[in-house]
């Protein structure tokens, strides 16, 4: 396998101004190797439970999704129950049981440990470490994370955050952690703690990218069809590595690219409830919507100014 | 004159996690003027009192701006004080004293009144009706606003956004009008009133431009030295339509540069308090910083895609 995925599978409750749905497919590692499907074949790193039915793995493996790194252990599949208000830029949780994810470590099968592209979506930073430490020799390796580990585990979230090439945070999670409001700012102290690459992803507002020797501000999209926010992020992150892998081009122009099809599988992502919109996508309509991110944010140089009165 | 601002003038005292400043020169006109100031000679309208030292007239003028349309009135100048906070997002007000801004009605010399571009800055939108009455045959009309005339003189201020060619407001201020909290509907909804372009400011996240049929994302920009946030929204409006007026060029294209102009300016203007960045800015250092904003934004377009597995 060359690209996984490690993060949470869960089974979600969601209620946003536009309904409710209850018990959906879910997760960080669900949204990230969905967006990642439609540019490489993805293996899955994550426990499931026994009511996680064979619908779910035949969906994933229709996708061309490698689901023999899902452990299925006794017990009930993670759940996570919230709302969103009306602006919808902020996530309430009503309820979170952990289940069968609260004991899980990170096993890595072996068809695995070669891989050359590893995301560490969402999930306990220890898990994350674990997995890092059983890959032999990856060439990408991205992580996201959340404030909850930011809060309850910092100490492990750095040793991840030390180790990635790219570090993938929204914008209140870095604020968080640095405990500074000004983004630039906030990515000079993770360089200055040994952090390689940092995106900050800023929902509505688009996302941006800092080096320590460059900078790349990627364009919000006019959304106008927002049903559910939930999993963007992590579509952002698969989308993002999805197309490093199928393109197997690190260099600057082609992570700027990789950021803007982040930002197409993201808005596409919030179209419908949990996965739903990723069941239904076409390649031409992520192709289109690229060439739709161009048009809405390109402009032409100016010439020297010559100031008249 | 060809091209003239309507808006306050004030003296400011503003706190930031910078510094304290105290009487300094400020209102929406004066940082719109002295942005549109270098790239095309603007008259102001407005109103200041007998505290409004000659030393700001002479800076106004060195900068090759028309005073003749300001109007002494016996009395105290306009008086803003404010303080931000540590994320510097949103202005807290400790006083405001109207003075004789108060029963300033929107005097406009004949000289003025064939101007071809003409903005109304944030000031009561009657005064920007009553000015916008006075005006032979503008080839191009801008206006911005803010929260308390949304709140407290909503039907003038519809009657001047149905007039003007380009409506610039912040996001908090159009959601607020609109009471929608997707910009693109927010957006939608007033054209449905007869608006005819908007853009929307979101300081630290760039802007956004809508028409009926076009739409511009410009980027941010990694500001690491933000000092003092005041003025900024007016700042960008000036160099939006100074740049429009210095060129006269009104095609799509020419609108997207002005908007990075308009953005270029505002992120200049936050680098030290009130007017001070302005102060010592010169022509280089704009055009410097339009291409990083090139620099910081451009990607290039991918190839259709071939999903390998």
């Amino acid at each position: 396998m060359k690209a996984i995925i490690v993060g949470s599978i869960g089974l979600d409750t969601i209620e946003t101004p536009f309904g409710i749905q209850k018990d959906i497919l879910g997760g960080s590692a669900i949204h990230a190797a969905l967006a990642a499907s439609f540019f490489h074949r993805v293996g899955i790193i994550g426990v499931v439970g026994q009511d996680f039915t064979k619908e779910h793995f035949e969906f994933l493996e229709s996708r061309q999704i490698d689901v023999s790194g899902i452990h299925r252990a006794v017990g009930e599949t993670f759940k996570w129950s919230g709302f969103y208000e009306y602006d919808m830029n902020q996530a309430h949780t009503r309820e979170t049981h952990l289940n069968v994810l609260g004991s899980f470590e990170g096993q890595v099968p072996e068809s695995y440990r070669d891989a050359e592209f590893v995301f560490l979506a969402n999930v306990d930073p220890d898990v994350q470490l674990t997995v890092l430490s059983k890959m032999r020799r990856p060439k990408f390796i991205a992580s996201d994370t959340m404030n909850f580990w930011i809060g309850h585990k910092q100490e492990a979230l750095w040793k991840v955050l030390q180790k990635v090439d790219f570090v993938l945070m929204n914008d209140a999670e870095i604020r968080e952690l640095t405990k500074e409001a000004s983004l630039p700012l906030a990515a000079k102290k993770l360089f200055s703690r040994g952090v390689a690459n940092v995106i900050i992803k800023k929902g509505e507002h688009g996302a941006l990218y800092f080096s320590p020797n460059d900078h790349f501000s990627a364009p919000s999209f006019p959304q106008d069809g927002l049903k559910d926010p939930t999993g963007a992020g992590d579509s952002f992150a698969g989308g993002f590595m999805g197309y490093l892998a199928y393109t197997g081009d690190l260099t600057p122009g082609n992570i700027r690219r990789a950021i803007i099809i982040g930002s197409v599988m993201a808005s596409f992502n919030v179209e419908d409830f949990g996965c739903g919109r990723m069941r239904r996508l076409r390649e031409d309509e992520i192709y289109r919507r690229f060439e739709d991110f161009r048009r809405f944010s390109e402009f032409e140089q100016i010439e020297p100014l010559v100031t008249t009165s």
